[in-house]
């Protein structure tokens, strides 16, 4: 087997994410050690237990000899996490994360790493809607992209640093993508933080409506509602955190979106069925993109559904 | 084997939801002759040549002797189709549609049909995104609703042959649900039209937003967004007519997911994180119903990605 990426590694905050880099890490050749932290000491057991790695005694017990530390939990808690354990860490040891948001993750790991650390910020652009240890699985970031957003004009040493983490996420299957921390959070608002907003607000419009009850709702939702429930099962800390600290990017491609909508209500108002289909048949296309660029199966329903006759 | 419920079927239209009806019809006991019409000769021929049934020379040869015409062709179409061949059908035989929308539906089909014709205006809320005869299969109404909307205060004829609609339905595998047209409009608005122009609308912004390329949406598009573009890649025409033909039921509907939205914004704007999260819990609270309901699988990302290891 290839030499693994990494000697020892440690993850803070061992659900979905976190608890997924750990497998993944010890599976595919990421770390040859795993360093386990989580303030839920229930949560941290649980992962102990399950064999994704060593719990450690305190945070910064955890990141005393690692060569990566990857911060797992909400992009709000980052900060404060990062601050209380940056100066245990080791010089040239690689400070990173797996938050949703890149902007003010980056400013917060800066502002926690002592010199000679390596802040290299990271967003694998993977999970599912459970949260916990147990959610978690070595194949989850298999062919999906993981967005490194590492300051410019770095030293030789931090430019090394970069290309070993990039290493890391390929060997977990990744395909990896370096980006501006701004563009990031500009492209993840619409790809990413929009639609979970858009699919909470539609899940709430759904629940309110108080002439149809939920019962109907609910036996009914195979009907397009069911879909948008998934992303809005996500974990609510997570998000939460994800709105607040992507604010602006977000308001922006809201303010679009009701444009938009506003275009299209007119539209079914006038009877204007010209403007529906051409709109509705460029939405096909997209589609089709995305299943050739390999993001989505081709499955109808996504496969979820009896299998074909 | 049990003895089908009727001796022969028409189906008006082989496309995703005509093909497998009569798929299912011929393989669960529905019917022991299926014919098939289509105003499109290639699909009509496609349809023949899967041997889903016997193609008919026209549409009103296909009716002629059917005990029960199905009409599954987009809602706007139905009134034409209807009115072009009820006139042929059989007296005592049942008047049928799978259509999305059942208001405007059964007011055009009432209008077509000449006495001694039953008409009975139903919806199954079974479907993919993809469209065609060659898209559909025997298992797609299992375990799914089909609402029917008889109308009220019916003679005994009538309401025997809803018992044997509603039977046909069943056996096809499906779960009836009676209900009056107007409701199933309303209810439907919520959990079906207005998702699918919600989804429909954001794949038109992120489409739209100049500073992000297609590219970078499409490439990032498993953080979320790909989800939204499964059920805006179904049929252009389909929902173009659902749209114009439930067009207050969806307005109602949109103007109450446009006032939670301003709200949102609104906790968004002011970093108000307890509406959020309380929000967003709620939101998960929904989905566990959905899935202890059967209308939707309980796997991660609905199974379609790589799996547990």
């Amino acid at each position: 087997m290839t030499k693994p990426v990494f000697d020892t590694i440690a993850i803070i905050g061992v659900g979905l994410i976190g608890s997924s880099v750990a497998r993944a890490a010890k599976e595919k050749g990421g770390a040859t050690n795993v360093v386990l932290w989580d303030q839920n000491s229930a949560t941290l057991g649980r992962a102990a237990e399950l064999g994704l790695g060593k719990p450690a005694a305190s945070m910064t017990a955890a990141v005393a000899d690692a060569d990566a530390v990857f911060h797992c939990i909400p992009v709000g808690a980052i900060g404060a996490a990062a601050a209380a354990c940056a100066g245990a860490m080791k010089p040239g040891a690689i400070l990173t994360d797996v938050g949703s948001v890149k902007g003010n993750v980056a400013r917060d790991l800066r502002a926690a790493a002592p010199q000679g650390v390596h802040v290299i910020p990271g967003h694998p652009i993977a999970g599912t809607e459970n949260s916990g240890p147990d959610a978690g699985f070595a194949s989850l970031f298999e062919g999906r992209w993981c967005i490194l957003t590492p300051e410019a004009g770095g030293d030789a040493d931090y430019l090394a640093a970069v290309d070993r983490l990039a290493e890391f996420w390929q060997r977990l299957g990744s395909r990896v993508e370096r980006m501006d921390a701004t563009r990031h959070d500009l492209v993840l608002a619409i790809t990413s933080h929009l639609p979970h907003l858009i699919a909470y607000n539609i899940v709430a419009t759904a629940h309110d409506m108080e002439s149809v009850t939920e019962g109907e709702v609910v036996k009914f939702s195979a009907a397009g509602f069911r879909d948008f429930t998934r992303i809005a099962a996500s974990d609510p800390t997570m998000w939460r955190d994800v709105f607040l600290n992507n604010r602006e990017a977000v308001i922006e491609a809201l303010g679009r979106f009701e444009d938009d909508l506003t275009a299209l209500r007119k539209a079914i108002r006038n009877g204007d069925g010209d403007i529906l289909f051409d709109l509705f048949t460029h939405a096909r296309g997209i589609r089709r993109s995305i299943i050739e660029a390999g993001q989505d199966t081709a499955a109808p329903n996504f496969g979820r559904d009896t299998k074909k006759t």
